[in-house]
């Protein structure tokens, strides 16, 4: 991580911190979202992914309701408004027969979530989260 | 991680490890304080930060006790003297109602614990770990 | 992260990704197994580590049987075979009277699992993963 240090350190302009929030549970997503919210509303300027698979993704399909019977969709659009990105493991598709189709519009699809993961904060530096 | 493996590599005294423990439910608080006591018996110069938002802060609550009945506030000022911060998510605590007088002594608030957590990795490289 | 952009821009060999997956309750590692499982077929370079403490270490032991009825053993011994590094926590081993002897195979033991996972992020840049 030196370099994002040493960036601030010459005045340059800071790179804005990356966080890969990853979910794979459904109980947890209203808390993953809300943590996401609270992040953004402590720092903007934050770009956050979320990775989903297994039962993480059930919040990404439309027409689910979240505990307080609010669709999750709203909070989806909200968040990628804000900039935030979702992505769903086609593995995961896969194995439990839901069609791509399903999905809430702007999520995308990796093979395998745990690879994104993985990958983005080994080749690109994210921080990591597990609601 | 380069810069800390040069350091090592050119007889440089070896930068200690930086780990931020993120606690976010009641249930894993015990597990999580174990950890860390077996973390620093097996590396004492390691920097650890316990960072609390949701239900994780619980355990910083004056008056709070253990499944063994033993006052968390003493497993707190124990590992406050080896050196562990602890770190509580003010949104937490206004979303819940807590006064923050009511937390153990040394215990310290920010805005969101998640936008921290994804802070001390991304511009000061800790690792992460969740109980 | 920057050394490992740096030489996939300068056209050198990229470095393979590696992960630790921290295992720490005995109902995850079914799942966990899965998604290294899934994580390989998306990237078979992938360097896996999979360090396990508390429940986690369940089904490191031989004679255990997933939820299908099937010796992790065998989970095991063909993740090895594609180059995934199992590890215990002595702690563990220690604090639920458990004989080395019972782990399958080729697993290796260290002090304390945290510290392990806490030490491969930090020195060696390993991506963080907790199913």
């Amino acid at each position: 991580m030196s370099s994002h240090i040493a960036s601030a350190a010459n005045g340059m302009a800071v790179e804005p911190i990356r966080v890969v929030y990853h979910f794979d549970e459904a109980a947890s997503a209203a808390k993953g979202l809300r943590n996401i919210r609270n992040h953004l509303n402590a720092d903007p300027t934050t770009h956050i992914v979320v990775v989903a698979n297994g039962g993480g993704i059930d919040f990404m399909l439309v027409d689910q309701l979240d505990p307080s019977g609010e669709p999750y969709e709203l909070a989806i659009l909200d968040l990628q408004q804000r900039g935030v990105k979702f992505v769903a493991c086609n593995n995961t598709l896969l194995g439990r027969g839901i069609a791509p189709e399903r999905l809430v519009q702007d999520v995308s699809i990796v093979q395998a979530g745990v690879e994104e993961v993985g990958r983005l904060q080994f080749r690109l530096g994210y921080a990591y989260i597990k609601p």
